[in-house]
């Protein structure tokens, strides 16, 4: 089963938008064991995306394309494609009310031109998930498929996941299960990886139980992806679940995660087995912190409150005299300890380096400080981060939770 | 002149790495009038590159192919373009030595597979610029030319730069400048821009001074995109700085931004001038304003600081009992006060909404009521955000944001 990918749009072409979806799709295709050979970008004219729909279709058994649906003249993906079929378009009033609904919903008035939304090719069906105003196709050509998805990200995920993947498998008849369980690391390179693991994955190529690669994930670290097999979901996860367990064996608490969870949604189970509770003082990270811990459900019960003191004097009046600089240990430790006085909490992290200084700014110098405040005192981790102003910050959030893990689980927190 | 883009890589159609290096050389062909009309992915299998080569110089004039310059197994663009130019491989004892003389200025040995990358297709000519061991190739075919440049995005850089463009240049010559300018828009329909600007776009067609784009971007609303072409980057400069002056007219203070403006720039901009102190309180959004605002640097001189007061204990502790409960506007409005009097701050933004409460996560309810308070009093919007718990965090950023632009301008604060 062959699957090519067409992603639509002039701005795509111009770089104006880097098209994600198709790495993203790609991904998706080669988990569910569907072969993909090429991937194409194509602008909003329609004789050349006519052309790439119909050597989609010669070359491969499926085409998804991505783009084109919304409600503006270049929006011509439904007409391509109703070409490609030899057919016409015609009005699907029940997606028309939809689309009405979702503006009226809203409390606003739908220009006319959205309804060109509803137009569909003759034998074509809507995709059901539609979390927008754009409307996914399925459109049958002959014994082959051509689906049309928004090129929004979440509007086309929830149709491929909901929709398009499971009508590959269908089509595939290939009932192998390939399931795959992502471990997620922090702090070691690829080839440092690579060379632990070297023993195991050796022997994983001679008994083809299982592959294992490598993701590097910018500032999320670098996952380690297993992968298996297997005739149904049952054996799969027992290829997984043995793997996962040798790998955990020669790696340690470098694995911070399993899968879905992030930094801070282990950090936050962390604190709620403990019953213990957070506050967090952002000076580097100017709230990139609380922007990824409140991004989890629930977070009121563990998380006090952050606190991002730009200003010197508003540090000094709600924080105290010690906190009027910034860019040393001794400030991470003093923010640190007067953040868990304010909030009233058992933990607070502070973090502040150089790039908080006028120093920092100049020589781009990544040297940043965590301080870690609990009941019985304070301390300080350096970390040296690589790249720009973002960079730095960006890596100073991951580090700090990272700090913080190490010390719950008791592995890095020595108390003064 | 048209120039295809190839970007070759198991690894791209896999999804591990994303394509960006098919976009910025898409945005160097536009800027140098280039047409190209299609970017293509494909994996490391020789059949299927030579496929994608000879269809590329069907198509154009030129193919730019990245990717697969390398010293391993995989990498077989070298072969797949002498096959295309149906010439042998040679070595060029020349681009040898200066591998092995890389290898040596780093102090280290060079593994005899690395020489692989000095074997070239017969006629074809190495790029001048080579920052890492694998040569660019520049191969003639006929009257058309295959470029092949490393996946590495800086040497990519440097030989499109150097050395790729300028010749494309020389061979289209054409000698007109393309340029275009990026209007940014927050709070109309994409839809809804076209009918309002309906009759300019008519004019345009026919005069074709310019052409005008519009790019849906997401929470960061909608861009106009205007593009001129000139004989030079004065002539279409003129012709933008006009084009800027009419949609402008039709469609005010709807435009936040230009080009690399976003709209905490803007923000922070407009608060400069005034010479005017902002604090923030962010519930709903729980950091993402701090996040943006933070990124831009020196931002201590107009924002004092930001709370995520999460608790309920916290808020009554630091802001009063007024802020005891959220998701009202009452709490909006107080939030802001308070937040103001705690950061004795000129402005002060609070955002707040049914999200906030049990409700909220529920329902989905993406009621949201944003709080600004000045010395005259406080004032509060509501609005209806679309989508989960992340999309309206989101939302509730920009319109927060934006709802303070629009209050600095004059055009939407009334004092209590």
């Amino acid at each position: 089963m062959r699957c090519e990918i067409v992603a639509i749009g002039t701005e795509l072409l111009l770089g104006q938008i880097t098209d994600t979806n198709s790495s993203w799709i790609g991904e998706q295709l080669a988990l569910a064991g569907i072969d993909n050979h090429f991937q194409i970008k194509v602008g909003d004219n329609l004789d050349r995306m006519i052309a790439c729909l119909e050597q989609g279709l010669e070359r491969a058994d499926a085409v998804i394309c991505c783009g084109g649906l919304g409600p503006t003249q270049d929006d011509i993906t439904r007409e391509a494609i109703a070409s490609v079929m030899g057919v016409k378009l015609v009005r699907d009033d029940a997606i028309g009310e939809k689309i009405r609904h979702m503006f009226e919903a809203r409390g606003r008035q739908m220009p006319e031109n959205n309804l060109q939304q509803a137009d569909v090719p003759e034998g074509a069906q809507a995709i059901k998930e539609m979390p927008g105003t754009a409307p996914g196709l399925l459109c049958p050509v002959g014994k082959k498929v051509i689906y049309a998805v928004p090129g929004v990200p979440y509007e086309m995920r929830m149709m491929m996941e909901g929709t398009i993947l499971p009508d590959l498998k269908k089509r595939s008849g290939n009932n192998d299960v390939i399931r795959s369980r992502v471990l997620k690391t922090w702090g070691y390179s690829e080839s440092r990886l690579a060379e632990m693991l070297d023993e195991h994955l050796t022997a994983l190529d001679q008994s083809g139980a299982a592959t294992i690669a490598f993701q590097a994930s910018g500032i999320e670290g670098l996952k380690v992806r297993v992968t298996a097999k297997a005739a149904d979901d049952g054996s799969a996860d027992q290829i997984l679940a043995i793997e996962e367990t040798r790998v955990r064996e020669v790696l340690g608490d470098v694995i911070f995660g399993v899968n879905e969870q992030s930094m801070e949604s282990v950090v936050l189970d962390l604190l709620r087995a403990k019953h213990q509770t957070l506050a967090l003082c952002e000076i580097t990270s100017g709230g990139m912190v609380a922007t990824r811990i409140n991004g989890i459900d629930n977070t009121a019960e563990v998380v006090r409150g952050t606190l991002v003191p730009t200003d010197e004097n508003a540090r000094v009046t709600l924080l105290g005299e010690a906190c009027r600089t910034v860019g040393s240990p001794d400030a991470a430790a003093a923010l640190a300890t007067a953040t868990r006085e304010l909030f009233q909490s058992d933990w607070a992290l502070a973090i502040t380096g150089a790039h908080d200084t006028p120093m920092g700014t100049a020589k781009k110098d990544g040297t940043t400080f965590l301080g870690i405040a609990n009941a019985e005192g304070s301390n300080v981790e350096m970390v040296r981060l690589p790249g720009d102003r973002e960079r730095v910050r960006q890596f100073s959030v991951i580090s700090a939770l990272n700090y913080l893990r190490m010390t719950l689980l008791g592995t890095k927190f020595v108390s003064l």
